[in-house]
């Protein structure tokens, strides 16, 4: 059935991978000018894997994590953050944001959940690339392949970042790479959580679990099935429909800001005549 | 000579542009499901130039400026933005964005003037997609194609918007697009600063004009004229070296976060078997 196949389809060499990501970071940070790497670490699945990787490839000495909690953050957030960078030895920092989002608010006390929740998320990016100006240390993304075709992650926020190793992989093939790499338990097991508001959880806020979504994905993006085999093989037409409302709702996030083209107003054709060389 | 040949490659039909651009900004914001506009209104040519192109397009009532003041911005910033209010009629909106950005500086006093800059620009991005949000209107950016070859501006700041009508339009260009909008002349004739701090111009910071630096790239991007002919065309050879080292040193601000690809790890090519329809 599907679902073993999908299952089958996500399993990854979490060796070759590791590898191939070290190799990636390396390289990518060395042709941007940089040998530091800077992360937002929230002590969640993502950000964890991305220190373990980042210390994997230019050791920890030249690994800076940035914590940002906001008053509403979560005990887990700060203890786990804390396991990491105890486990890894990385250079920390510690930048609480309620502060200037709170001095922002004061404006607006009717603001949602949400835009205090995005408010936070291009506070911490903004601080990222302030600090990576300060440690001459490229930022290094995580959002993860789910996250980012579901557009589950604020725009100029959590999305932004100079390279990102871990968005061409699902949730569920970071949580095989998480053991490999021996993150600690208790970050693999909990709930996935963005920690925008007390009690708030991604799979709660999506309406379904990254396992659920994962499989869909890699079979109707990786492999192209079509809608009726997916509903052939067993997934229900209201989740593909949903999956695929999402992917498409927030194309925007995944694109540079759209240009008004005027090359066919602007540009002479017959104009200046081609030289000969 | 080169010089007019140039200028006049930048010659541009004001009136045809201006309703191609209006005709781009009501089917974007639509595509994009809303029907209102946001700009971040500096009181500069840019910004000017988009208030006035967005009122055209979806009339007065449709558009918001956010004036976003920081402490050290310039007594002229203020007074053009209250020029083009006056003008426009828009609904007008300040943010001052002096305490958020002072709050966050408090533990980094030794910051330069370059760091407090971007951070400021990185605040008013915010801030423009939180209005975006409780406003229900799109943010529509204001940076030129100057700037945005020469990578003079802040990444995730005033580079980032969703629609962005005058990115294809030299500075120069815009310059002519003004005159035949009425902006202000005291706006027109201004020195281009983005008030960084206090005294800052972009000419000074970049080292050349805008006049100077369009007139070569139009020959050098658009009309693809080799480094040879450029020089036979009276540009100075350390002239080029320093516009071509701006475009391809800043390529990154016009690009998505590079993502590790791992297809080559993780897909497989012999399954699942295709099946037949």
């Amino acid at each position: 059935m599907s679902k073993s196949l999908a299952d089958s389809l996500l399993r990854i060499d979490a060796e070759l991978v590791t590898e191939a990501l070290c190799r990636f970071l390396c390289n990518e940070i060395y042709r941007a000018g940089y040998s530091r790497a800077v992360i937002g670490l929230s002590g969640g699945l993502d950000s964890s894997i991305v220190t373990l990787l980042c210390v994997r490839a230019l050791g920890p000495e030249n690994v800076f994590v940035v914590t940002m909690p906001y008053k509403t953050s979560s005990e887990a957030t700060l203890l786990h953050s804390r396991k990491i960078i105890e486990l890894t030895h990385v250079q920390a920092i510690d930048i609480p944001i309620t502060a200037q989002v709170d001095a922002y608010f004061e404006r607006f006390p009717e603001a949602s959940q949400l835009r205090r929740a995005n408010k936070c998320a291009r506070e911490r990016m903004s601080i990222l690339y302030d600090q990576s100006a300060a440690l001459q240390a490229l930022v290094i993304g995580t959002s993860n392949k789910s996250e980012i075709l579901l557009g589950y992650g604020t725009q100029f926020g959590d999305l932004a970042s100079a390279v990102n190793p871990v968005g061409d992989l699902y949730k569920t093939q970071l949580r095989s790479l998480a053991e490999y790499l021996s993150v600690p338990r208790e970050i693999i097991d909990k709930t996935p959580t963005a920690d925008l508001w007390v009690g708030q959880t991604d799979e709660d806020e999506l309406g379904f679990t990254y396992a659920e979504a994962d499989r869909l994905l890699v079979l109707m993006v990786d492999y192209h099935w079509p809608r009726a085999e997916l509903i052939a093989a067993g997934f229900a037409p209201e989740f593909i429909d949903r999956v695929e409302y999402l992917i498409r709702r927030n194309s925007y996030k995944r694109q540079m800001p759209k240009i008004a083209q005027l090359w066919w107003l602007t540009k002479r054709q017959d104009f200046p005549p081609r030289k000969q060389s």
